[in-house]
């Protein structure tokens, strides 16, 4: 199926671009200068702000907020409610206010809730639980938790929690440790 | 007032089921199979994934997600924006991804922007704290707070915390503590 | 432009009153008897309870609820899918229930995510980090983060944080501690 679906109820900017086979719930809003890459799937009252890109196979749950100045790569997985933000000190008052950039790499995946604080880095396939509020960069494969969120262990590509080995028991996939980054090597 | 109200801009399935004496209100989507009990209210943009169950006078704030795989019991009340999770390891490109169910028990209580990890029971009468994160079950009439929640106490069945006595300073009602679960006995 | 912007999709009760050059976007609701100020700006899906105060130059972005006994003063900033709350004890079945009240000082600035536990005063030009829980009373000038929030400085005016010298790095303005209160001397 390579049509775009948009819901009656959603709001598409006629200045964003949709990739075929996208899927837009109800009461989208979806802002100029947008790209949304292919077979993503935008859930109820998402929020797309102007000028964000966004990769393809990209799952946004719920009331998701992708502001200006947040990049999503492919295969990324966006937890219902969570939000991203651009402004560090935010007032309403100024005028001059610098949008500070987010980055969400490959095959991430952001648990419901989440608060991703700009100027962050997540890198690929980590993967951050839900409840959390994101104030630092996030490693690959890093699994992050908590307020402020912090690294409690390394996450398959798959999804699955690595033990010590660093071998998932479920698919089977191999990693090791390298200066502190986690490779995967097959 | 025994009729369904359903506000204009609500999309409820025709394979929904709704009790008497619900009210549904704007921007709500209830979605098939769903079956939500009587005399509910369901506040803005809340959003019913297919197959929940919801009981009796139940009560649900601004924004909740109720995703499939989650039970709600009878006299509940959910506040606004907080949201229910269905996968513990969530990748978009997982294909064969398994539902992870939840229970919120009878008149259990569950505050403003709190996140429900996926595989958790919340226990009869139980409050959870504006703002928690719950990762774990949680007993008849805990009170619960923090990220992750954790228990600071007990509540009555009125809502009111119970003090060493076990006797609720409002409403008068007895508790007792039976093998660290906390027993109403009038 | 004077004028009130009021998108389609917005529902803005009659009996509500909106001052000259706010923008109401798509999706909000504003209830009876309301009073929104002038130069506002209130977002995709926010929603305005019955009978609330809101003042002048107030940002309010996606997905805010604000509730009946929130009062938002001037030049407040309310960030994305941040929440109010009103009742200290919900009960669905309580019917007596009583309106906790919260007051948001001229300035101050709540950011993305948060939940503001109501009964809870937020001093003027406060600033609340993303993610945060707050459970009590909030100085003005204070930066304050985390579940529970905790004041971990001061912040100027300008949004910026100060340092021990108490002179914004950032605009010049100067400030003083009297009795752990930071007062501003120009």
């Amino acid at each position: 199926m390579d049509e775009v679906f948009i819901h009656q109820t959603a709001e598409v900017s006629n200045k964003a671009h949709i990739g075929k086979g996208t899927k837009i719930w109800n009461g989208v809003q979806i802002r100029e200068g947008a790209v949304v890459g292919e077979n993503c799937v935008l859930s109820k009252d998402v929020y797309i702000d102007t000028l964000v890109t966004i990769g393809s196979n990209v799952k946004i749950q719920n009331r998701v907020n992708v502001y200006h100045g947040v990049t999503i790569e492919d295969d990324v997985f966006l937890g219902p409610s969570m939000t991203f933000t651009n402004d560090l000190y935010p007032r309403t008052f100024n005028k001059n206010w610098k949008i500070v950039n987010t980055l969400v790499k490959k095959g991430a995946s952001i648990g419901a809730g989440v608060v991703i604080v700009c100027g962050t880095t997540i890198g690929e396939y980590a993967m951050i639980g839900a409840g959390s509020t994101v104030t630092e960069d996030v490693k690959p494969f890093a699994l992050c938790v908590g307020n402020p969120a912090r690294q409690i262990g390394w996450v398959c590509k798959c999804g699955t929690k690595l033990g010590k080995k660093l071998t998932c028991c479920d698919c089977g996939a191999k990693y090791s440790l390298q200066n502190g980054e986690l490779i995967s090597y097959g």
